[in-house]
């Protein structure tokens, strides 16, 4: 297991030229037991143990503990995945501006494998059907020597003395940015979410996944927590559950099933509580 | 079918005083289908119907299109429910200030029926269990005194001259107070949502429950969206999935059943992935 | 002098393809005073006149009030203006979307006279000095050609099928997109504050003055309140006091003088109270 | 001079019986400068020294830098000064529930200096007046009879085991809670701003006071601007700077007098172009 201290300053690669960097951090699974006990007072201090309350946090959407860690990075992104990572707005930005200074010659250029087709059922991304390689390598080339060309010329603009707040108003959305991007956990957890959702474009996610990467040595048993009971549970609608109810066999589970899977004492009854509403589903 | 524009200005009593007004709003269903339509451009505009669009948004968690209409309510509330409703950030307030303003002799007294013991499981709640009729006529009548010599020495101060942000530092919690309230109907919904819990208190349930009823002639598609795929679903964590599972019989359900339930198209094959997921839980 | 109501859908053309429509709004000048009065109660209600009540607001960055107001516009503008509007986090946003949509066929192009040198003392802008006609003329042409290009591979890659997300990628920051963007009067009189001042960059100016336009018939009293204390007015440092204070005559005007500029009552004596101030810098 | 480190858990009493206690911090004077020069880029990370980049930044309101350092506080106070404080929204908080927990028996007690009389000016606020001793000493023992007889009345509720959640809503405003609230530097100085301002009620003052005295040490650099720039600066609306120019003498102060007070480079440029603007107004 990795050390919590030494996450400080490590940066994973992303994509061809970006990465993301763990800057700085204040807090860890401690600080948010220790915000949470403030609520709490000496009401249930000794009666639960502190994993079981992040995970009690976290089941109940009681977000205002998670909000007490905050977290640091520093990125290198295309412009694209920028301009979609900045809808959320719950977070501290300072970027690279290309007014004040002169954007460099690194462009996003995909694998050959992320050359896809457009899916039809999700209007939104890319299928699983790849072109086929020779188009891709063509397809790879072109992007290459517009990328160049739009480089030159606006390394020409500025050798006119053209401001730069203009000259670059014709580089490509593929351009490299940086940011630094400051956001709490609860925030970030909330971005990881959106952003490993499938339907999320696949060059987000690849930051998604290794911000992800990042925390977890920081606040790992939040994180189990997050996986367990936001990133891998389902939300089934009221209609889903009339269906639901249709093809499950009648009796509730024994205690000792649920205790198989780890669940019991507040959880096993809430979980109880969840299946009669199923059951009785119209 | 009550009216749209009818709504404007109406007003709901709540608790023993107080009051939820519906002062402004701006928007409605086809504001929202119109944010969306921006953002899909022509690409989708004919293909889905404007119900469909909004359930689909609802589905997926695509809060922006929601966050386009705006109400404005005028509340009347008791000091410890304007102190929980105030942790929703994500609005703008005026409130009625105690500083500028005398406050006025109206306090809340709870309903014989919702003076309840402490609940022992959700330890933050009142149990099902009324004290006796008598013991609890006796709490309103200390209540109702304490309450009328809080504000006899308040209005002794203010005689004397005392500055008023200092006479107000012993009015007690139940002092009702006022404000205007304005917020997006994305996080009016989450509000709603959180504050209609059995885990909310009592009192603000009122209000939250009462906003619904005001705010359903106004987006009729929203709101029934909102109680279907968020107020009545259910959430499963993994561990919950795995024993779902084992509850269920071993076969899909067949589409004839899906459509009884009206879902079908996109909405079906999404279940139907959900479904997958949930028979492969280990 | 324009109606309030026949702004409503009012669209003004903002750079060469541009605009900035207004859309819907909820509220006016009485809106702000009637939520103010919530706050100040019975103690204040007759004393002082609407405007001077604005007025009064604006000048003690008495914000709260100026948020119960909301405007929603439609604006077309290039991604480079897009991505500096989106740093103000506490609007709504509804962008089109160039994964579920085709990107169309448009591209800011600047004026001859907007084509100019580097500034040197504002590292961040472009200087007064236009660049010679013949040159920014084949600026310009060099800049529509690429585009035109940029435009054809696009097209020639969504051809092959590409995936709509990644065949924009080497699109330019010039492409016009467009978006729904909603915000309370507060929170724009603060951008356009900061997107008139002369740093700003000279396109984003264009959509602040246009909006400042729309709105200015809506809320007239808070606008001019606006330009009277913020726009208008200048902050000057602690040290920069000390210098004025060398800089004055040693006695203070006359208060015949504050009348003739309208400052009377309350103002004047704040007015009084700063000058002491000033006077009494070291 | 205090080291940084040493800050971390430092506590200061405030009131009566509350504290102020900095629980953690993330980054400083040179995390500011270090997201600055992210914005920068190469273009002009050898020119500014980083003390005069903090003031320049201050001096432009170029905020997004100082939103890169964060502060975690532990505090206790009295519930109408907390009613005040939450009122700024960009903060996280984690507040003592009187539904989970029992209150506990501690209320705020006024000095003798601050019983005073109304404000008849401010009229938010109280005078300078105090009230005769004895009379103020009675008051105070008022309260504390009312006090302690409220927390005796509270005690029995809980005897009878009515619901916490009940049982507190006679307790009054002058009732200590504690809550954990973090915010970044950016909105921890607006907010000391603001409640340092005379207009704020004398109890939250002394907080925002207590707070600037635990984070200077921290971030000295940017606090000494803070000072500077906005806490003792002063705002001339557009009629005011009329009235200013008919005080002052005609001619500009000589650069030596700018040297003399330490404003040279940029900051002189900015300053003469503030008094070139002041000395045209009509």
């Amino acid at each position: 297991m990795e050390n919590r201290d030494e996450m400080r300053g490590k940066r994973i690669d992303c994509l061809d030229k970006g990465f993301v960097r763990l800057v700085d951090f204040m807090g860890d699974d401690d600080a948010i037991v220790q915000a949470a006990r403030v609520s709490y007072g000496k009401g249930t201090k000794s009666v639960r143990a502190d994993r079981e309350l992040i995970r009690y946090l976290m089941r109940h959407r009681h977000t205002s503990p998670f909000e007490m860690v905050e977290f640091k990075f520093h990125v290198k992104l295309p412009i694209f995945v920028a301009r979609q990572w900045i809808r959320h707005r719950t977070a501290n930005v300072n970027e690279y501006s290309g007014r004040y200074s002169e954007m460099k010659d690194e462009f996003y250029m995909p694998d050959l494998e992320q050359i896809r087709t457009q899916n039809q059922v999700n209007r939104q991304g890319r299928s699983d059907t790849r072109l086929p390689v020779e188009e891709a390598e063509k397809i790879k080339d072109t992007l290459d020597k517009t990328q160049k060309k739009l480089y030159e010329e606006y390394q020409i603009f500025l050798g006119q003395d053209i401001a730069r707040e203009l000259a670059r108003i014709n580089l490509p959305l593929s351009t490299y940015t940086e940011w630094y991007w400051k956001i709490d956990l609860h925030n970030l957890l909330h971005f990881i979410k959106l952003r490993l959702d499938e339907h999320a474009q696949y060059e987000i996610r690849v930051y998604a996944n290794k911000m992800g990467e990042l925390i977890k040595p920081i606040v790992p048993v939040t994180y189990e927590a997050f996986e367990d009971y936001l990133l891998e549970s389902l939300n089934f609608s009221k209609k889903e559950l009339s269906i639901l109810k249709r093809m499950m066999k009648a009796e509730l589970p024994e205690d000792s099933l649920l205790e198989e899977f780890g669940i019991k004492g507040l959880e096993a009854s809430e979980f109880n509580d969840k299946l009669n509403l199923l059951l009785s589903s119209q």
